[in-house]
């Protein structure tokens, strides 16, 4: 299974900022839109960077009232770490869990084309891992 | 496998905080020992909520800047949802995916005895599977 097959489950949608919008503002919109993590692109849709809802508590821990006035182009993580639609889930689930990442914005020809979460990929995962369980035990029964 | 055994492997550790400590002091907290959640506790040790970096970012959505000198008390989850030691990984799997939630005390006998969170959870069940699959694999070759 790849991470196409991801995005066809959950679709392409993906929320992005501009990296002169504040801490404040992207709060509201991940608080919104139910998510962890938006991408930060320029008016051309080029991807700058990443922000999550770690890097806001973080940037509070650090500079406190003041940090949500702050840029987040201040706060993101850049550069970014990308996946493309052709690769696998569990090539991606090795990706997450070394750099500890939680999202990875999915590119196609310079274009962002979904995001995928380790929650997208893990339950991808486990379904692939269940199919795989039960041709083996049919196997295992039949042959008994 | 059941949630004892990961407990083995991470340790029993679990941070706490009291209801009448600031968000922003919170911050600090899980910017400091990177994790992701908290057990809100009163003096005697007892369980009263949880606070995760989610509900930081959604309370700041909510109040601005006032969010951060609130107490955890008003933005934190209660009643909590817990598990005990024996149960299995697949169980504590399915009520995080069902309720939503990435991060479950671990209870035994009116006393904190851990904290799970989905990602460990998930390191536990693909091992699983995968032990599961390598049995499998051997009967249904071995019976070629």
């Amino acid at each position: 299974m790849n991470v196409e097959a991801i995005l066809r489950t959950k679709g392409g949608n993906v929320f992005t900022i501009r990296p002169e919008h504040s801490v404040a503002e992207m709060a509201t919109l991940v608080s919104n839109k139910r998510i962890g993590a938006v991408v930060v692109c320029d008016d051309k849709g080029r991807i700058l960077g990443m922000v999550s809802e770690r890097d806001i508590v973080r940037a509070i821990a650090v500079y406190g009232k003041g940090a949500l006035e702050m840029p987040i182009r201040n706060i993101m993580t850049s550069p970014v770490v990308t996946c493309s639609p052709t690769e696998t889930v569990k090539k991606i689930l090795e990706v997450m869990t070394e750099r500890r990442i939680r999202h990875l914005p999915v590119v196609e020809k310079d274009h962002l084309v979904g995001i995928v979460s380790i929650g997208d990929a893990v339950s991808h995962r486990l379904e692939e891992r269940q199919a795989e369980l039960d041709v083996l035990r049919d196997i295992a029964v039949a042959r008994k």
